[in-house]
């Protein structure tokens, strides 16, 4: 059966998310037409997920639609944005309907999950890729970026790190990975509700895809100042790999879409609270200093060698 | 020379275009932050081109870019929308930075003719691809849709119709072309001046970008009328082609990003202005009725036959 680009989007995307009352118009004219909320600011961003280069080209197709739409919303929950819209840009090499029913049903769960509508797209034909655009709202003075850390900031971090890439690893060796594995690899939980929570309180944030140096080398260098990390408070992956592969994952591994963030000490109180309220674990991994890049210790004070894969770098 | 994505983001895009002052953070932070205007509503649209489908992987890189970003302003164009943002997510086989800069160049300066900052993108590497997402502002009471066309209106098309596909077919027969008619294929200029100053006039409103009689059809199906054209009314090539050859191509040539628009015969003054006003030819073309589909007819009246070919269609 041969498929036009408009049935395809009319047959599996145009029903997909549930309507928003702030969308005028979704798929089907030139435009999606948006109302935003009266004295938001709006964050926009847009993410690429290219076969063989992020994803196998043979991944569970559901999983890539959760996946591509984890990656984008991870960036919302960096700015402690709350999702509203999102369009897809779908690069096909063939009409598999199979495939882009289970790709739009692992879409679906995750976007419903988040209030999330999508509102537009492109399906093209041509090598497997798939661009999203997301749009999230933020009040002005809530948003999280990167260059706001101050000196005496507690560095933290959700989750636990470096666990999707010790399955990548495994997958790749061919080795057998448990279910609770790959699910860390293709179907992260973007932290929406914590960047939400951390609004006011946080002084800068990121989310974590290209590894932790990497990314809170991105706040170090907004914010103008070094960070010391505490290595043996970073937590890695739950596993019983010797010590050294363990933080060498949990300080590089990218592809997790933990959140880092800075806090002021005086509010430290607040991380239970919010750790509760979120149901996601939150470490505090280090302190901002005055200066610049990142130091790492031991658990006896004692400056390590950093790592050297320093993250995920494309044409390096 | 080997370049990761960040120093490619920075060095090709980060100063691209002149900033707007609402944009609060463009390229550099995990999100675009955005001040929408209060009361106005936001049209969004998304539009991918794939190398070897939307243009010959060798195409002159200024031309692509500003074809890709031309492709997505004729979207806000149809809307009657302000252009305002854009993201720009290119995927790259390599890091070439005679393209590089060559695209960024030709996209600049088309971004620049319409106050639009690049806020945003990915760079990922992988087969020659562009994603862009464009973001434009209008009043809720002024934007164009397609089903807006009432029995009686006038339909209007803007400039020339059929030269880019002309062009096309002449390159890949391998003839040689005029710079005007390679213009016409590459370098399209999307009627955003157009759209805007039919705000709160026109009826319904789409872009030519599949070819008249495929687009148009979209505007019937949406207002739930007939159209009846006067195919000797249809501004085709400026050529000295056979007859039935160049109304074919007027019909059914996509990639024109010319407007189509219905217009209320009552304000018919008011065209012969906004085509002044906007150096923009508009031709009268037809009728809306009740009814649904299209009819076309020849100088006699005498009804004629649809052309075979019926716009561009992926997959099919």
């Amino acid at each position: 059966m041969s498929l036009n680009e408009f049935d395809i989007i009319q047959q599996y995307f145009s029903q997909l998310t549930r309507p928003r009352n702030d969308v005028i118009t979704g798929i089907g004219d030139d435009c999606a037409l948006l109302v935003p909320e009266a004295g938001k600011i709006l964050a926009v961003s847009t993410d690429t997920l290219v076969a063989g280069r992020h994803f196998l080209a043979d991944v569970d197709p559901a999983s890539l639609g959760h996946k591509c739409l984890a990656v984008n919303l991870s960036d919302l929950a960096a700015m402690g944005a709350e999702p509203c819209w999102v369009s897809l840009a779908l690069t096909l090499p063939e009409v598999d309907e199979n495939w882009l029913e289970n790709f739009a049903q692992g879409f679906a769960q995750l976007a419903e999950k988040h209030n999330l509508q999508l509102v537009g797209g492109d399906t093209t034909s041509g090598p497997l890729a798939i661009t999203l655009t997301v749009h999230g709202q933020v009040e002005a003075d809530a948003v999280l970026t990167r260059n706001g850390a101050r000196p005496g900031d507690l560095i933290c971090v959700t989750g636990r790190l470096g666990r999707a890439a010790l399955t990548l690893n495994q997958l790749l060796n061919g080795a057998a990975v448990t279910e609770k594995a790959r699910m860390a690899l293709e179907r992260p939980e973007p932290r929406v509700a914590v960047g939400i929570a951390l609004q006011g309180l946080a002084t800068a944030c990121i989310d974590i895809s290209d590894g932790l140096m990497a990314d809170l080398g991105h706040i170090c260098l907004a914010s103008k100042l070094k960070a010391l990390v505490d290595t043996s408070a970073v937590p890695g992956p739950e596993n019983t790999l010797d010590q050294e592969t363990r933080l060498d994952l949990a300080l590089t591994g990218g592809d997790d879409y933990e959140l880092c963030f800075t806090f002021p000490e005086k509010h430290k109180d607040r991380l239970l609270q919010i750790a509760q309220q979120t149901e996601v674990s939150i470490s505090v991994i280090g302190r901002m200093h005055e200066g610049q890049g990142i130091e790492i210790f031991d658990e006896s004070g004692q400056m390590m060698e950093m790592p050297a894969q320093q993250g995920y770098m494309h044409f390096s």
